[in-house]
């Protein structure tokens, strides 16, 4: 199927079957599809964590405002962005990207010094207003690949950062949670909005065009 | 294709052949994927501008730090978010959602009343870093809309939001820019990237998992 019959297809599921699990091969293409998204400069400027472990999904649900459908999901994806840019983290990933395509490193130093004197002036906060939309991208691939699996997802912004934060040990990573994706199995006698059609602004509002 | 086969095809384009015009129908179906997007609460708080007027395009470049690339793209597309949360601009979507679904406006009253009982509290500033991180959910779909079609894009985020608030009139929309994509056809002799392996973060430092 087609992208756009796929983001058809979905919607924000709002129960799922706690029996049941989704694969471990369509968590890695969920993850694949996140990982591959673009990013400013390239710079990946943030990390997902998967968790299946039900203790740790009771944990985080403390955090949510829909905790039932958080612990029965089959994983709980967080996209999490980097507190604030460093020197050492752009470099290291231009390092990597240098060795990877097999040019001298430091290539790119022109642009990375210029990414430099723009990001570390600048305070943390401000910086996480850029990291944490880049997790934005990764989140929309991450939502069509389940869909495209036919895994049911869940993505998710009601919640509270501060327990996230702390049951993951964000903090430690350099990280601060973002999103919340959940994936699993919709448990159709629950998903309450599963029979109602999608509703979109319809094209003539949402686009002008000048041509 | 795959959407992980899409992803990995494309890349940020750095020049495109300025001769050669993406179709309408396909400029459509990039529409339609951000269109499709999943917001939160379902508000889809922000507009998809697209230009492919010359003239438009020229004066857009002056804001842009690659302002070749950009008049010689076939068209650009603006992803412009909700300069704020309003109770009219609430109502509206909910109205309509209602409607559509055949059901008592109202329906979702306590659940908008709780949306404007926090939007409504937060200065412009802190509703438009909210409407302006959905915007990228949007972004993420249509590049990976454009790559499906086997159709050149670039994802923009260099630039100075006040020339293209200004030349487009965003603010009597009341919108603000975020980002950009160019689309188009690539001049492989000055797009210097796409001979370059695409890199990315490996996934072991990508991922934590928690099983």
């Amino acid at each position: 199927m087609s992208l756009i019959e796929n983001l058809k297809w979905r919607h924000a599921v709002k129960a799922y079957n706690p029996s049941e699990k989704v694969s471990q091969e369509n968590i890695d293409k969920i993850v694949e599809a996140a990982r591959l998204a673009p990013t400013s400069s390239g710079l990946q400027p943030f990390k997902i964590l998967v968790v299946e472990n039900q203790d740790l999904k009771d944990q985080l649900s403390e955090g949510a405002l829909n905790p039932e459908c958080m612990r029965e999901a089959s994983h709980i994806i967080i996209f999490a962005a980097w507190d604030r840019y460093t020197a050492e983290r752009i470099d290291k990933v231009y390092d990597f990207t240098t060795d990877e395509r097999e040019l001298p490193r430091g290539r790119f130093g022109s642009y990375t010094d210029k990414l430099k004197s723009i990001y570390l002036e600048e305070e943390a906060e401000k910086n996480f207003a850029h990291t944490a939309r880049q997790t934005y991208i990764a989140l929309g691939l991450a939502l069509a690949q389940a869909a495209e699996l036919k895994v049911d997802s869940t993505p998710v912004e009601g919640f509270d950062n501060a327990v996230i934060d702390k049951v993951l040990e964000l903090e430690k990573h350099g990280l601060r949670s973002v999103s919340l994706m959940y994936v699993g199995v919709s448990d159709p006698s629950r998903d309450w909005i599963a029979p109602m059609k999608k509703v979109r602004v319809p094209k003539e509002e949402f686009v002008l065009e000048y041509k």
